[in-house]
């Protein structure tokens, strides 16, 4: 088995695990490298963030969400487990174990993802009951609606996943319910911002009820029946749990390695697990299980996202190939589509901010995606927050109906490179009035930013 | 006349001068600062660049370009006098001279714009030739093409304005040739990259003439019959100037204002007018009569967009309202829409890097605006370059049928943090199936002009 290759093996056969390989693959041949790749599902590269598309019938699936099938990762000289469970990883024997083999490593990226959050009142095997994480958990909920035809469906909680899988099921003829527990959905934007995002979920005919704590499922003949809450009982053909994600560590925990204070896997800037004495040797770490450097606030966060996934598999990958690469940290850019309403943020909310001790000033300007005479022009909101000291933008949203989530990419940069509102006001920014005001939206939003802070 | 109030004169009432006029009036009140801006032209605060979106029929005109009319400038305590040219200025006396009048100032702003280069063979009294430089232009084209029905357009000049104003005539239904002298239109982005664009323009039923020289206008009958070329003689109904446009600095050289290296005034940080002996006091330019400093290049240059006349207005009259404001520079973003396609670019291009003499290396990426399995996603065209010692973006350009131009505004903010490729393969940019690829395009150029450093 032992060629005398070195030998990578990868826990995880998603986004940060196959990144990792492929990387490590460019750099160095099979001759040098030997590549094993474990996934305990029956999918390997794929996309979870189009799981709702699929599930609402935008897009087909689940094939089109595969990047890269077993076969294509098999031709480029890397191997594809599915259904393989890493169950043991032996530190000490640089082993790890799958099924009943034993497997040694030379290099080991543990790229286990995350879990589904699934409080104790969702402890049942009633039928109709779905997360949303997995390509099969995509293909078992699309074919419940389709055979099962339920009726009225319940999604629990208020992210993007819950928002996204919201509208999914009306797209796809039911009646829905979403419940989040805080006032308000899509609780990582400030409450004036989210009313905007409630208004348009409602928009859609999903009936929102914020505010509302779930208390146990009803079930009955081996499927789910209701949602009880706080708030009254909700019928449920089908129940979606959209509650977030916690790193998927217990593998790690129990082989010994160390987790960071948010709970997940903390490595070095080169993706080297890391904990109180140093570098563990040879072990990597990548994606949804690893908390990450939340270049704004200063803090470690654990901020589960496909395209962190893919950069930090990436640096694993690059390093482990003999090359050298960095994965600095996030800044807590997001976006998301509900209907025809675009949402974005990057750096810090208000919560945020405050949390982690910043001094701020806010700015929300109302502008349009295009010259206002121009067609097609419709509104767009930008809130940003500034140090009040400093000037420094801290973060920034929006809330438009066209050509307005993707402006966050804008502020991102800028946040990312430390720049001052102010200092912002005078960016050359891309103008033609079918793509913009004279005053682009984001400089609008700076100017009023720097006024405010000289004010 | 002098009520005891200090009296801004501004010359030029577009965006630049009203932008002046705007901010210094926000400072101060009209018992504190008079304020006169003298337009020779019959509008005040348009729009120039909705003119070809205008005379195509995709927009109203003129109003929906007027962003604010003389009323309204009046009610906020600003005299606009529109058809008054001012034809001296005597900064000893500190006057100029409207009509037969002689106005005192105790500031003045100089914001002429820009007149459009008109060659010798264009020196004719025949009807048809327009140029597209003010609402004036607009209107009597609009009113040409409604009234003298002509069938044959000739477009001379290959730029954003020649290329919109050539659909614009498609779109009125003409048959219209589009004349450049270059090897290909739009030379402000790359051939390879051009020659996305040159394509399109033919798509739309142009005739495109690449690489031909205007020699002369055949007239008749007091009208335009025909253009006279290198490469044979193009009936035309209609002729219109788009060959750019040069500083108008005519009274400010007559005045004896210091004039820079590019022909344009030369002002400092704060927009005062500044020679090889100081800064003039009291005296301050703006707008399309202005060089400004290219942050990227190092060297002084004369880009005439409504972009920076707005931004250099702004910060001048801040500055005579009593405030601080300055305007470093800009870095060459551009963006235009031919049919549905979506051209931009930031910093230099290739032939800018080797002018400014800049050794470097280029990625070229072909990606798409969505996720590949998503509805509308399309193609897009990517290319970079970056410093070969440093690693430095030095500029970008984008070709792409949708959500392609405004993706420039990432790189801009790039450009001007002066970041180098293999930091920005970091970014933390917004990504969700509908918005980008799980890598941006944006990213995968980075990443791919950064594999080509160290390659």
């Amino acid at each position: 088995m032992h060629n005398g290759a070195v030998r990578l093996l990868v826990i995880g056969g998603d986004a940060a695990g196959m990144s990792a390989a492929s990387q490590a693959r460019r750099r160095l041949g099979p001759d040098e490298l030997e590549i094993h790749a474990f996934e305990r599902g029956d999918y390997a590269s794929y996309s979870a963030c189009g799981i709702p598309y699929w599930v609402g019938g935008l897009v087909d699936g689940p094939e089109a969400l595969i990047a890269r099938d077993p076969a294509e990762h098999r031709k480029n000289g890397i191997a594809v487990h599915t259904r393989s469970e890493v169950t043991g990883i032996d530190l000490a024997a640089r082993t790890v174990t799958v099924g009943d083999r034993t497997e040694p490593f030379d290099h080991l990226v543990y790229a286990a993802g995350a879990v589904p959050v699934r409080p104790a009142w969702a402890d049942t095997t009633a039928d109709g009951i779905f997360g949303v994480q997995t390509l099969g958990d995509g293909a078992a909920l699309d074919a419940w609606v389709t055979t099962a035809r339920p009726a009225d469906a319940v999604v629990i909680g208020g992210g993007y996943i819950g928002v996204e899988m919201a509208e999914a099921l009306i797209r796809r003829g039911l009646r829905v319910t979403l419940v989040e527990r805080a006032g308000q959905p899509m609780s990582t934007i400030d409450p004036d911002m989210g009313a905007l995002v409630a208004d348009a979920i409602r928009g859609l005919g999903i009936e929102l009820r914020a505010g509302v704590t779930v208390e146990a499922l009803e079930t009955g003949g081996g499927r789910v029946r209701a949602v009880v809450t706080d708030a009254g009982t909700f019928p449920a053909d089908v129940v979606v749990l959209g509650l977030g994600v916690r790193p998927n560590t217990a593998l790690a925990d129990a082989a010994g390695l160390p987790l960071g204070a948010t709970g997940a896997l903390a490595t070095d800037l080169r993706q080297r697990v890391t904990g109180p004495d140093g570098v563990v040797e040879g072990v990597w770490a990548a994606g949804d299980c690893t908390e990450v450097n939340h270049l704004v606030s200063g803090q470690k966060a654990h901020i589960p996202l496909g395209t962190h996934a893919n950069k930090q598999g990436r640096v694993a990958g690059i390093n482990i190939g003999g090359g050298y690469a960095t994965f600095p940290g996030v800044i807590g850019t997001g976006i998301t589509k509900i209907c025809d309403l675009e949402v974005a943020r990057t750096g810090l909310s208000t919560r945020e901010a405050e949390a982690a001790g910043f001094r701020y000033v806010t700015a929300t300007v109302e502008s349009t995606n295009r010259a206002g005479y121009f067609p097609g022009a419709v509104p767009m909101t930008v809130k940003i927050l500034a140090e009040k000291d400093t000037g420094l933008l801290l973060g920034a949203q929006i809330v438009g109906r066209s050509e307005a989530a993707k402006r966050i990419d804008a502020f991102a940069v800028a946040v990312w490179n430390r720049m001052t509102v102010t200092e912002m006001t005078a960016l050359d920014l891309g103008y033609a009035p079918p793509y913009a005001p004279v005053w682009d939206p984001v400089l609008i939003a700076a100017r009023k930013a720097s006024d405010a802070l000289s004010g």
